[in-house]
């Protein structure tokens, strides 16, 4: 097996960093979901603005001397300059980078690979869809990691098949524990960016987390939310962002749904969760245990698909390495969405068209992110007042 | 072992019953409920207001002939006459005959013990409690049976003592599936009045099982809501009232929770579940497994209390019958309304006063109960505008 | 709801108890167990030897003073002697008593219920075999009250039905922890006569429980075990009887599987579980989760089948009291046997011959239990050797 | 995060390997397991044996032309001869080459990787322990990889520190049903060869699965086994070797326990199990869900340690990648033995004594599982004898 994810070797793609220095947290994430399919090879990077940090950081991943940048500017030109200059950038500072650093790489005609949110503000979101919207030849990939588990993409496609029948309630929910206390005055690098409006926006919470509950009801579901009611709280005294998000979705089309997500939440570590039903049927999802899918037809014994199992289909398949029984987990998942804006920056580097099963969230899911935040944000300091995305 | 719940027999309490007869549900549940610990003698009973069917009801449950009735009012004013007299009745009838019924035998001096909700509107309820106010001699015991779970017992009580700190978030759930399809069209009695305005009230799917959910979340968390913002849905068509049912909660005090409830979500049967969150510590548990509950203390690896095992303590224990992992179930949590009940109704008999660890849900539950319904239908029907109870 | 269970009052049965006084365990859940479905009616015992405890225990349970006995050999003439005497008789004094009991009860004409394993010896148990071979009138009911579970009845039904095909494999297991230490010398009852042979007979945990999971592996499965090769072993120090055993099994017909059962094994209250295995099917069982049943069929997915639930079928129905997703236990099970066993007391008393769909474990399941024990005991004095039964 | 398996790159090891061509399943796992952590260059391989798939292999895979083989023994030849030759060869063969294969390249000097189990006979496996013995400037790995996963090394960790107290009792099992069918008659690869004792060797399900339980059992209680008794079966019509294993066992110092193991188990994927009970407490893990171990100290509640979460120690977090709630799984227990073989490996290269803390399987292992299948095989023979290793 090892299925799906061929290790065909056709030339690596070359790629950069952006963020992700000593004491960061998701950079060492991208690096390895980039290597597990062996797609890319890590050459350049600004994996720090202070340049002493910036150095031992490079060096200590065995960059070359001379690709060790400490300002992305300069870096997104220098390497735009060389023969044999990167061709994708991963994006993985704090919030309010993002955007600037996108549009800086797109710029110099290099795919972006970013992580999420889409920045600050709605605003800013769009400036850069606009920009992506002239520039068809440059891949942007966003991970929303979680969408890219194997069984997700079983799920989606259920949905998509018409096995649930008309959807009506998307639960989604994702509980963690690690803010219960004020850990961002302990100086915990994480959790100081995570609760400050400067650099993470004007979502705490629901930016952090809510955002990929969001994404994942949408991708699973095929829907898009038209309006919500959101109650945002902050229980940790002295915290300057949201810890606690409450919000009720009305989706076009007339599906309903809610989004829980807390970062106070005694005993959870990660606990996404997703429940989609439909007239027909219905589909359980946890990401703590993301090699099962629970589905249940109208009427019948529940049944558990497993990754790979029988049952699971071939849109898992694509994205699954190993036999079923052998679980896969988060780095699995975030290496997908590498692999997949991999075949999709492959094919431009060959001038083919992209393979039509290859997906990865792009900047339409970018968006639709920052414009979840914003109107939770506007709900809630409307005391909750329905509105629109 | 079988402790807790003693059989010492003191003298039976004579039990009569309204409604429950042929092709009823709860009638049976709350009989059997009643021999369980053998507290109760099943003796009288308005088991139909169709003469013929109560009498069949009647005597395939050995009532004697006399002592079967088709008026309940009739019934209240005989057995209050006889010296043999029932001591307490047992309300099953649909919603909208609870109130009517209790008062009948709250007037002719007889306990009673009645299912939910009180009735099909709160002033109906706020009578009730009004009159009851002025029998302080009878015993009025609301079956809200899944707070007399062991397991929930020892929740309320783990929260009642600090572990948890403060409490910030309630997260209750009940999700089922018996009313994906228009099941009311097919003659099913309980999807039948369940569905009606007139014998179910303005509530449907929160009537049914929002309160329980609103009343468990209530009772272990020891807060009340103080308001709430709702959003009702029906799904299938033609049905008079709501299926799913989205609620944002307000606690008095500064907690938040939420309240989803739905008869269409596909997979689940009984799906209740109840997850409470404080500064200190977390609790998670779930109807279908009833003899776990979840306890995390903030820092520490989670721990599963079991039913009568270890970490498990008096408030429990004392309405538990078997050893731990040998599971009780639904009948036993029934049960133990009975079995508490029968002991503040002995000791009014036997002019003692009640004991102090004897609890199970009363008129202030069912008046809750009846106003988070109301404010439930008024929320939503005012776009989900934050509503007070 | 409540079906299956009919509560049917054609007269209870008339039902005294031998053992089960005050300090006991499970003569309380015979009676509650009897209780359940209102099929008896209790109205005699001797539940102690010792005619102090015997009189305190039976005052407490309310029986008329003159049917307190504390030799049982007396009560069975004197209940045999009344008119109103006893129709049945639960038998739940420590095992070395269970077959001279029965006898005395046997030859006074009445029905016998009896708790596991049939006394101390093989012998023993098959002298009463003969007996009752003579009493064709006399109903004996044996209380492995494991096999009544609703899911297990469903499981029989299912290999019965061929959906498992061939069946090659069983591996049952019950590990519990309570004598993990030396408890028995702590003078807790329980622990006391279940670790001295005089009292259990030649087989510890082998006899207490091990029997337990021989006769639901083989009701199950609908095999027998052919030959077995057993290691029994002591861990606490002092201890005069096995605390941890591992058998291997063959079938008749060729099947494999294996028994382990414990009482040291840390962390395991009564977990009990069974899983079969053929050559199209598996089918995985646990008793502490007693409502779900996991079912495979071969290139499928797994279903998990719930109580009630879709995919239930007619023998589970028949002794399921209530809807899906509100759970049953332990005393649920243990009541199946006796509303089965009133059943076919009651087809006597009438004269009319057993319906075919009651069943309860009776004399041959009580005799190959034994027959198990002793095996065990045998093979394992003899390092192992494979020992037919 | 994304700590313990540091991606510090002070020059990758230049890999190479034997088998893993095109329709190999394991070679691809170890391929991705040596890149996970970026210690290894993969360089060269004699991929296949057959010159034509060789090369088509290589190719995809990105070798240089000249470091293609189709011969083992000229590939450790010829790279040994090299500058930049491999360092460390992977073997991944069918078993019945793994010996041949890694003296090849020991003699060459060069390190080696070998799945399991070593060979098809003990002698074989024991004549390569005493080659080793004279080259103890040679690091083999070994892999059985489930040792690898972090919260096995956390229980390791436990029972060695004494909170378990004396081990009593040791229960593993691994059932699978891939083998249900006779697979092997479709010409699937893996079945084919697996199913042939003249690639394989004597054990079938034993050799292929029950070594990984028995390595298992020991690694964790720090126990070896003395003797054992086995039951050795086959289902499947025609089919050459074991497909089902009953084991009791005896460990050295008086702890009892058993392994299951079978391959045609329905509904079992890689259900591996392994349960620890001793004295003071007791440890359950899966495989199939290995982010979770269960602890139960004697008379407290259970606890649910996760992968990095509160109650998971060093020894676990220095295999830990990414934080607790985001699941690993069975590619990143694999790549953690490649990980520390790359420590011990480069303390080689650089002279320095190994880190204590750097642990894998090695030919202690290998040797005692080719001891265990062969005491199984002869056990069996023997109608089930008491047999030592």
């Amino acid at each position: 097996m090892v299925k799906g994810t061929s290790e065909k070797n056709t030339g690596r793609i070359r790629l950069g960093m952006v963020g992700g220095g000593q004491g960061a947290f998701i950079g060492a994430v991208h690096r390895l979901a980039a290597r597990m399919d062996d797609h890319y090879e890590f050459v350049a990077g600004a994996l720090s603005a202070d340049p002493k940090k910036a150095k031992a950081s490079g060096e200590e991943l065995g960059l070359a001397k001379d690709r060790i940048y400490s300002d992305y500017a300069e870096m997104a030109k220098a390497e735009a300059a060389r023969a044999d200059g990167i061709e994708a950038v991963a994006i993985v500072t704090p919030n309010h980078l993002h955007v600037p650093v996108a549009k800086a790489f797109i710029a110099a005609g290099i795919h972006v690979i970013c992580d999420k949110p889409l920045g600050i503000s709605l605003k800013e979101a769009k400036s850069l869809e606009t920009l992506l919207a002239k520039k068809k030849d440059l891949i942007f990939a966003f991970t929303h990691n979680y969408s890219a588990y194997p069984m997700i993409r079983q799920a989606k496609d259920m949905v998509a098949s018409g096995v649930l029948g008309d959807i009506r309630v998307v639960q989604a929910e994702y509980p963690q524990d690690w803010l219960t206390t004020a850990l961002e005055k302990s100086g915990q690098k994480q959790a100081d960016w995570r609760t400050d409006p400067e650099r993470s926006g004007a979502g705490g919470c629901v930016g952090d987390i809510g955002t990929h509950a969001h994404q994942l009801a949408c991708f699973v579901s095929g829907l898009s939310v038209e309006e919500l009611a959101a109650e945002l709280t902050t229980f940790v005294k002295g915290r300057a962002l949201d810890d606690n998000v409450q919000v009720m979705l009305r989706f076009k089309g007339g599906a309903r749904g809610s989004i829980w997500t807390s970062q106070v939440a005694v005993g959870n570590e990660n606990g996404m969760k997703l429940r989609v039903y439909g007239s027909k049927g219905g589909l359980e999802w946890k990401q703590e245990d993301p090699n099962y899918l629970w589905y249940t037809p109208y009427g019948e014994p529940k049944r558990l698909i497993t990754r790979g199992g029988a049952g699971s289909m071939a849109p898992a398949a694509r994205v699954t390495r190993v036999p079923p029984g052998h679980p896969e987990g988060y780095l699995e998942g975030f290496a997908n969405i590498y692999t997949e804006a991999a075949r999709a920056i492959k094919a431009k580097r060959a001038g083919k068209k992209q393979d039509k099963d290859v997906q990865f969230p792009g900047i339409a899911d970018a968006v639709a992110g920052m414009a979840f935040i914003e109107a939770c944000v506007k709900s809630s300091s409307k005391n909750g007042r329905w509105t629109k995305l």
